[in-house]
């Protein structure tokens, strides 16, 4: 079969189809376009999401930890604590893996959330590191947010802009795609520094929105796809409103990479009919956001390019990232 | 490195050395010997537990859903759901990706635990497949069990017997090692049916005991010194007190292997004060129990063989299984 996620078909037939059993202890449960599950613990829900991160040791960490969190940020919880599972090759050295160890603290210290278990192990059947963390977060039960609550007529609001983590993974690892732009590394850490969507996540969901994604695979295209469909409607993108870095606009120039299609963990696409105001409270707290669209009664998802050309978004957004990869 | 879980001293240099941050809502934290951690939601503590699979498609998600929802029950906790993270190699086939999905869907619904998400992938990062579940669970704060809380002079309770699930994946993949033994049907279906100790590990937290472990790599010895080690005490076990199951003693004599130190899951060790009333409490659900040891105030460990000769349990028992594997 083919590298990569299920596409949502196939999810839906291999995967969804045999899911059964729904507890009434669960608020939010297993769909496509919602990746976190929600149990209720009585005031508070616990908010649960898992992802695994493939590829080389640097950096591994870090984004793994990102990714879980944001995950559950997206719901609007609080990260608590997350579980680590990594599997490692034969070739593996101990200074390797005290490295992403660190890694893994360091990120999660800097969110204040514990590391809070999980299983090491060396196996011949990886071929490169995997990581596969689990975030645990809580929320008041009266706050939590799912994909699923978006209104037509919805503000949707972007934070900081596309394709910043897209960005960084061509930097860090193939600096050859592009080398008349020198990147640094205070550029490496402009980008490494805007990979959580925790503080937005928290602050939105406290401040009352209706639906929050963050912005992984099929970039920001990819979440305006999930969370329109989870909340059964449509909508329109606005491409001249979303913000590109500049060396997220290079690369784009130069490989011909749509960027509202690239991987942008650290960016939060949330529905809200409050947008102007909700705007202002984040440019408060020191995220850049703006309004790049707005939820529709229509089905249709519509995304409007800067010249004025208008595509339709389709369910399953193929990232960027991976094409550039699979070109190579 | 060797193929296999970190050593504890491994795993205490290179990972559990570098865990710096503890939450007050957090109040099991990761450390040698706690497969758990739980989180403090007010009356209720939420428990979770994370474990990888890696192996062939026949029983893998039956096998993954029961081990990581061994561990939240070994804490006492009942399984609420479980996410799955399944990384599979391309040469898996869509029949294969919908076999994995029902087995995980049966075994769990048999448990009452509902599939909360999770991710799959196809990735040529893996050879064969990986599947790593995390297990979430619930218990009221004032009954949760954890393996430190062991006192000298406890009784050693073990449910069920030992090298339940070495024995099953023995006759199920590897059946040419004991030719003369038929291993029909009914046999691997006991064997299977008995794999899980959420029952036991559910109703022993009400029953009120002072510790628990389930056992899994290593055996009842590799339990006894988990348990013991996290309680800071020692122990002694009594080889003849030890159930062994038929085929379990047939694989013992042809491959001399050391029932103790097999993989089985679907046996728990359990301290309490208690034990004869525990064990007729047990009785009383179905669930054979007998005492087959004792915790010391001596720290030392200790197995009494059939034969009275005695010997020193290490802190790290390497699983028989392993080892066969490895020789053949």
């Amino acid at each position: 079969m083919r590298v990569g996620k299920l596409s949502p078909e196939l999810l839906q037939e291999l995967v969804l189809s045999h899911i059964s059993v729904e507890r009434d202890d669960v608020l939010v449960h297993a769909g496509l376009g919602e990746d976190c599950a929600v149990i209720d613990f009585g005031d508070e829900v616990c908010i649960i999401s898992s992802d695994p991160i493939t590829g080389a040791v640097t950096g591994i960490g870090t984004l793994a930890v990102h990714v879980a969190c944001n995950d559950v940020a997206a719901c609007g919880g609080s990260p608590v604590g997350i579980q680590v599972v990594l599997l490692l090759p034969e070739s593996i050295t101990e200074e390797q893996i005290q490295e992403i160890m660190i890694d893994i603290q360091t990120t999660a210290a800097g969110l204040g959330v514990e590391v809070l278990g999980g299983h090491t192990e060396i196996t011949s059947r990886v071929t490169e590191c995997v990581v596969a963390v689990t975030a645990i977060g809580r929320a008041p039960k009266a706050s939590f947010v799912t994909s699923s609550g978006g209104q037509p007529g919805d503000d949707l609001v972007l934070t900081k802009g596309a394709g910043i983590e897209g960005t960084l993974i061509l930097a860090q690892d193939f600096p050859e795609l592009l080398p008349e732009f020198r990147v640094t590394p205070e550029v490496l850490d402009w980008f490494k520094g805007r990979l959580s969507v925790v503080k937005e996540g928290v602050h939105a969901a406290r401040f009352g929105v209706h639906a929050m994604h963050d912005v992984t695979e099929g970039g920001i295209l990819g979440a305006a796809a999930e969370l329109t469909s989870a909340s059964g409607l449509g909508c329109e993108i606005w491409e001249e409103k979303v913000h590109l870095p500049d060396l997220t606009k290079a690369y784009a120039v130069k490989l011909a990479i749509d960027p509202l299609k690239l991987l942008s963990s650290g960016a939060m696409l949330i529905a809200t009919d409050r947008g102007v105001e909700l705007v202002e409270e984040l440019a408060g707290l020191g995220i850049p956001a703006f309004i790049i669209g707005r939820m529709t009664e229509d089905t249709t998802r519509r995304v409007v390019r800067r010249d004025g050309s208008s595509e339709e978004i389709p369910l399953f957004v193929q990232d960027e990232l991976w094409r550039i990869l699979a070109e190579k």
